[in-house]
């Protein structure tokens, strides 16, 4: 690999530690818990696991002697900045533990154990690795853990390397079979402990004792500074107006963090466009009003941040696609028998009445799309939508007819941007590079505590490193029963936008302001090198939750 | 103006001079120049400005008494990192030749010295904007200054203003007007000097001594951190063939530099295609080659850079294009009465034989493109062609007839990018901080110099700032005749990716290496605060280019 010299640079810093891992550790627990919901059929499915009391590592006079510890690691699911040096800090912290500890990275995701594809990472990997983006050291894969067979697959190999604890790396649903997986090895008597460390971009895995997830603040940073150059672009041309698509399906958080940062004219919620029962007619209406306003005042420009997983949250669209599902596996061949130009009259004749009315609004495209494309199960590919472009051609049309009306005398051009892939594996900021380092810290401490079933905590993070508070809260904490492919299955709540959460009425605070006048902030690239209020500052997220958190 | 940290740290670089110019400076002329080529045409066309000598700046011992100047500046075209370091490197100019001296900004382009809308920039006006990004300190436009009705529009508001210099930062086409509008102003004595600043991301503004013009540097740096961003995915994922496409219709200058910090799987370059009379189907031929052999490897993944300009540089679909210009106009009448479902057989018996099989051979909905989306002048609209879809769906379409064949058995799914205007904008560099203060303060000392016709010129650029080379080339020295809109007209040659220059042999030398190994650079963002080796690199391009004149 030839390296650019940034990686050279960067592969130097040397994350800061949390004060209380700088040394031998102890642990403290707190009182037992219980789970987010559900209790009782939580605690029956988690019977080994369940109830656990939160730990908090503190200081200890001496070190304990210790025998070496034989540990494996996995990446699961999309990539996230920072997963490297999770890594490390594991890697690290087993080695303080006894310098003769071993760790082992399963290749491709949990397919990786299930199928006994690994590699041991030894110091001269792992130095490679330092402080850079990307999960290839290893690589990640979806491959879920579910089933017994491929606990028992997996234990072979675990038994055959001779390792006592698995860090699982992941989203809510990873982290959730981390915990299934902690249950079942306690059960059987396996003798392997499973840690989790809470991994996605999206930033919907947190709760009031998980702070975040890694790679939300660096990835928000990457988006915010493209979103930012383009305001610039927007505010120097004065004739475009950008439809700019953040990556994020279930939550808004990206998006709402990137307006925060960035201040664009207009920035859309799903979470709230559910809670108001909005249909696509109204989003729609709703920024082309703020176009209008903003041609009345000669200004034809303007940015508008939409959140990926939009259309799935608008819940006319929502019982569209879900009658379409129905209709298409209902009436499959009599459909597949019409002609092409036939199609959409055969739609919207076989529709309900309302769904037909949303069907119709849609543009043809966007309609066929819903129609056609179709994943293996039959059902619509809801993330093939553009809808960045869906948007931008709606509110078109309703400008033109606002201008018939006379209502309108501006000029509109539009342009589209989606950013997703273009933040999960940038180089970890300072925060995510040391938060991270910390957590696979931690994740070592916990195994070294003997303990399964948790998740690598930190807390604190608005303060600096070295006052972060380590530990590991119980999976089972964050629980409850969900219903997911017809069956009631316990699950890791979500996080969404939290309609009377501090970010986002910070936004709807602001973005009157935003609409109308042109706030553009923005905030550039990522550095790693320079004073610490432009390196070292966590999201806006993060910091909004926690302010109002303490008080 | 809510500034974001980094700006606020920002603000207070000073960008490095050349030692030359900190100081009082006097003119060196060189020898009497001629233009590019056409050199008794383009004398004729500029009696007052050809010919003149190339002009150096050198230390003088005292400073001579000068008048205060009163200058306009103009920012013309598309946006390009660094523009307001020129101005502010124009106003600190003026400034150091008399403290009395005036800047004023002619807003939105060009079309504000015709409309008399101009402000002046005063020095609190310019501190808000020093290292920024963007051109929104006065705006920029695309109005071509070309008229006389327009220059002598021009020459009411510069008089009553006292104007006796005007400065125009644009690129190849508004520095051509420059020269035209120093040659009247000059003819007419109007008393008022134009000296050009080149700019343009594309770095297609360049010749044997102009070295680079500003921008090129920190939009590919951009475009480089999110293609990096983008390989790192990749390769952690190794699922995806990612399709971007790089703006910069005219040259692949800016695909090729991001080629040669990332070291992607491929990056095609529309001269070699257009020199090698490459058919669409043999670009496609040779992609698809590409993910065949790595798919023989178990790699099914890669990525392709494309410039924006490709399709246009293909002579089979420019043949097409032409035919089809030709065609639509002649029979306008005849194809508006054509059926939707039968339009692309009335094309194709309509058109040659040659150019109906290209067009056959184009996907259905890029075809539709070609004949229904035109123009005002009822020109087919090339850049609204899609080309990193359209390769990825041809690439598609032959390895499933490659698997057919036997010949392909690996998975193929793409992803698509476009990056364009996340880069524009952005914060300049070092590099493009430095050039583009030194090219505004040379323009200033060019002003008092008295002379006219000029473009701002910085050379050695390869070495540190302070040894800069700084002085001025008579704009007619680049110049020669093209067939411009069916006329020949004087214009300055664009510059486009020399296939026996050294970025592209180096390019070549390594393509095969890349294609097959894995051989991703992560050049992660702009740096701004860290060691010189990460903040203060100019472009390979820059240094390919330079190297090989040194010898």
């Amino acid at each position: 690999m030839k390296k650019s010299a940034l990686q050279i640079a960067r592969a130097a810093y040397r994350p800061q530690l949390p004060n209380v891992l700088d040394g031998p550790v102890k642990v403290k627990e707190g009182e037992p818990t219980v789970s987010a919901g559900d209790q009782e059929e939580i605690k029956k499915l988690f019977p080994n696991t369940y109830g656990l009391p939160e730990i908090v590592f503190e200081k200890a006079g001496t070190a304990a002697q210790s025998k070496p510890l034989n540990v494996g690691v996995i990446l699961s699911g999309g990539q996230a900045p920072g997963g490297h040096n999770v890594i490390s800090g594991l890697f690290d912290g087993i080695k303080a533990i006894n310098k003769n500890s071993r760790l082992y990275g399963f290749l491709m995701g949990p397919g990786g154990l299930v199928d006994h594809n690994y590699k041991e990472l030894t110091a001269d990997i792992i130095d490679e690795y330092r402080n850079t983006g990307g999960f290839d050291i290893i690589g990640s894969g979806r491959t879920k853990l579910e089933t017994k067979e491929q606990f028992d697959k997996g234990l072979e190999i675990l038994r055959e390397l001779e390792i006592s604890a698995l860090v699982i790396i992941g989203g809510d649903d990873s982290n959730t079979n981390a915990a299934i997986l902690a249950e079942y090895y306690k059960a059987i008597g396996a003798g392997v402990q499973v840690i989790g460390v809470p991994k996605t971009i999206d930033g919907d895995l947190k709760n009031n004792v998980i702070e975040t997830s890694f790679g939300f603040d660096t990835a928000t940073k990457v988006y915010s500074e493209v979103i930012g150059n383009i305001q610039r672009d927007c505010n120097s041309a004065k004739k475009y107006w950008h439809f700019i698509k953040l990556m994020g399906r279930s939550a808004s958080h990206i998006a709402l963090e990137c307006a925060l940062q960035c201040q664009p004219n207009i920035c859309i919620i799903s979470e709230e466009v559910e809670a108001k029962d909005l249909t696509l007619d109204q989003v729609v209406d709703d920024i082309a009003q703020a176009v209008v306003a903003r041609a009345d005042q000669g200004l034809n420009y303007g940015v508008v941040l939409i959140p990926e997983g939009l259309i799935e949250f608008i819940p006319a669209v929502k019982r569209l696609i879900a009658e379409l599902n129905d209709l298409l596996a209902a009436k499959a061949e009599e459909f597949a028998a019409v002609e092409p130009e036939a199609q959409r009259a055969w739609i919207i004749s076989n529709l309900s009445k309302e769904n037909a009315a949303t069907y119709e609004s849609l543009p043809a495209g966007v309609a066929r799309q819903l129609s056609l494309d179709r994943d293996p199960h039959g059902n619509v590919q809801v993330s093939l939508i553009e809808t960045e472009k869906l948007l931008s051609e709606m509110v078109g049309k309703r400008l033109a007819t606002l201008a018939q009306e006379g209502k309108y005398k501006g000029k509109y051009a539009a342009m589209h941007h989606f950013f997703g892939y273009e933040g999960r594996c940038a180089d970890p900021s300072n925060f995510d590079a040391n938060y991270c380092y910390g957590l696979g810290y931690t994740a070592a401490m916990l195994i070294a505590a003997g303990v399964t079933g948790y998740m690598s905590s930190l807390r604190n993070l608005t303060f600096a490193p070295v006052n972060w508070v380590a530990g590991g809260i119980p999976i089972t904490m964050m629980m409850n029963m969900e219903r997911r492919h017809g069956h009631m299955k316990p699950v890791i709540r979500k996080a969404l936008v939290e309609l009377d959460g501090a970010p986002f009425l910070k936004f709807v605070k602001e973005r009157e302001n935003w609409k109308i006048g042109t706030c553009y902030t923005y905030p550039g690239p990522i550095q790693y090198f320079g004073p610490a209020e432009v390196c070292d500052q966590p999201s806006l997220t993060l910091v909004y939750e926690q302010k109002r958190r303490k008080y």
